[in-house]
């Protein structure tokens, strides 16, 4: 795409980008709204401009409660989440949400569910919702959304969600980036457990049991805790608890907090929350890593021509990609020890 | 775990070690159905014996058809791949499963569904079924999973399907490791279209409307054909036909085999297959690079040490972790450059 800016100068958009970067955060620490907006916009971009945001602003991070929100498609996550938001509005705490989309093109349903609850917090100056893409492309969610997080952190915001939307290893992931996962799941969601299954159970911090009027709640909660017996306690996992929530009429939402506040004072205890984010911090450090060395390596021309050899020759079964790997890797070593910071 | 074999000399289990994987290999390639199962579990174990016999036998591969089936669950994914195997069967075919089960420690009932399927085709030895844990830890499916795949079309089965089991994003990347892809909802999956939202509707070759002698399988399918409408055309992917199903009676398994035969067909043409496979060929080496970066990375004392001093400076916000990112990879290549085979 190119627009009127590819025409000037590099040189000068360098310098006026600069000054704008600074004015901006400027005003982020002053609390502009704009300009949280705007910066999370760069973030999304990545790149210089959005390392040297977060560079300045990251000293303030780590006042915020962060909660993870996931459960299979259709069990009412939304839902919940606004009704979570206003109970916390009316407390006077201040609130953000990351929406983790699915890395697809098909995203009608969830933009628009998206769109909804924007209105309805459009006129909410303490309320900031953004929905962003997903995944990294090796695997966990993707830096800029750990970023964002970081960014509404630092923005002051009290509370930050993040919340996954439709079906995807990012359901899981989500719990690598916060201090409390809620596991929301209704009647109605599939087939109860077996919607669970691919990793849930144990992510959970807490049960939301949603449309609890629905027919099937009762089961569904039996069910919750025959399988919390069966499953490995884990030394620093409490026993989730299990809310029923009828989100969509406020019901259950006054208990859920008061929940999500006992599962924070929990952790907040021996030093659980600081093991917590310490170990959240590797993970994405290790993911950063593995993203940054694949790029180095694509951005070599003779890898690249190497790599395509290999794939020649494994297609044609003349050597297997294991062999192919190790001298691979090999060559990078090799070649780029001499000019890694490219 | 202890077992007799650690007591014994490293030298003699290595030597007899060899002889034994050449037997192996020997009545793998003679078609001895004991062979393979032992191969697949040597594969599952990772490791030289692992590289060794694909190093022997994949040269065979290239030959099976294979079949991807996904879709949210609950769907009838396995009653749709018995009901396959059976009229596979009755045409004098034979058959491979890989079961791709959710790195999760709570399978019961997946478990519990293959060994009922198991038992169906326990006497039947056209058919092979072996359940594999799923995912690579940098996303996609584990090599091991692949491996296996090419293992058993090396083995000469004339079909290998690839099933993932529950949710997770093992749903998505399945597509990338076969010809065609399966995917299966059903009018009580979840919310209709919603549960297909994470890519799925995108990886799909054909639609397969399993239980479709239930309510809303005329709705569902409208959903789909609309979805379609929106969704952009890849140059390269035919419009997915859509196939009715009701697999535990039976129902349909006939007319979604020519389905199959007519994707297989198209992708016969024009070269696709051999691109698909190419292109499949990719980005498995691209997950085994990363992969092995990543453990010649942590297998350094020196780079495990620095890794932990920038989490520790990220947690007291001394330091951004993407500027810890390029010291740590900087530090990383010039250390490795000298032992990169280590």
């Amino acid at each position: 795409m190119t627009t009127e800016l590819d025409l000037v100068p590099a040189v000068s958009i360098r310098a006026s980008s600069t000054v704008d970067i600074e004015d901006l955060i400027e005003r982020f620490l002053a609390g502009d709204r704009l300009a949280l907006a705007k910066a999370l916009t760069r973030i999304e971009r990545g790149g210089g401009e959005s390392e040297q945001i977060l560079e300045r602003v990251h000293g303030r991070a780590g006042r915020a409660i962060r909660l993870g929100v996931t459960g299979p498609p259709g069990a009412g996550k939304s839902t919940v989440v606004s009704a979570l938001i206003r109970q916390y509005r009316e407390a006077g705490k201040t609130v953000g949400v990351v929406a983790v989309d699915p890395s697809s093109s098909f995203t009608g349903g969830a933009l628009l569910g998206d769109r909804v609850r924007m209105q309805e917090f459009a006129t909410d100056r303490g309320v900031f919702i953004r929905s962003m893409a997903s995944r990294g492309r090796l695997g966990g969610l993707s830096g800029a959304t750990l970023d964002a997080t970081l960014l509404m952190d630092a923005f002051g915001l009290d509370i930050v969600f993040i919340e996954t939307v439709g079906v995807g290893q990012s359901e899981i992931d989500v719990a690598e980036a916060v201090d409390t996962t809620l596991v929301v799941i209704s009647p109605e969601s599939g087939d109860g457990i077996q919607a669970l299954k691919a990793g849930l159970m144990e992510v959970a911090d807490l049960f939301v049991v949603n449309k609890c009027d629905r027919e099937g709640a009762d089961r569904l909660e039996r069910e919750l805790l025959l399988t919390q017996d069966i499953l490995d306690d884990h030394s620093e996992k409490r026993q989730p608890e299990i809310v029923r929530t009828s989100a969509a009429n406020g019901m259950g939402i006054l208990e859920l907090i008061e929940a999500i506040d006992r599962h924070q004072e929990f952790m907040q205890r021996e030093g659980r929350l600081s093991r917590r984010r310490r170990e959240n911090l590797a993970r994405q450090l290790r993911a950063m890593l593995a993203e940054r060395m694949e790029r180095l390596f694509f951005g070599s021309s003779r890898m690249r021509s190497d790599f395509e050899e290999a794939v020649r020759l494994a297609e044609v079964r003349e050597e297997t990609l294991h062999r192919a790997v190790g001298r691979l890797v090999q060559n990078f070593l090799d070649r780029d020890s001499q000019d890694a910071s490219s």
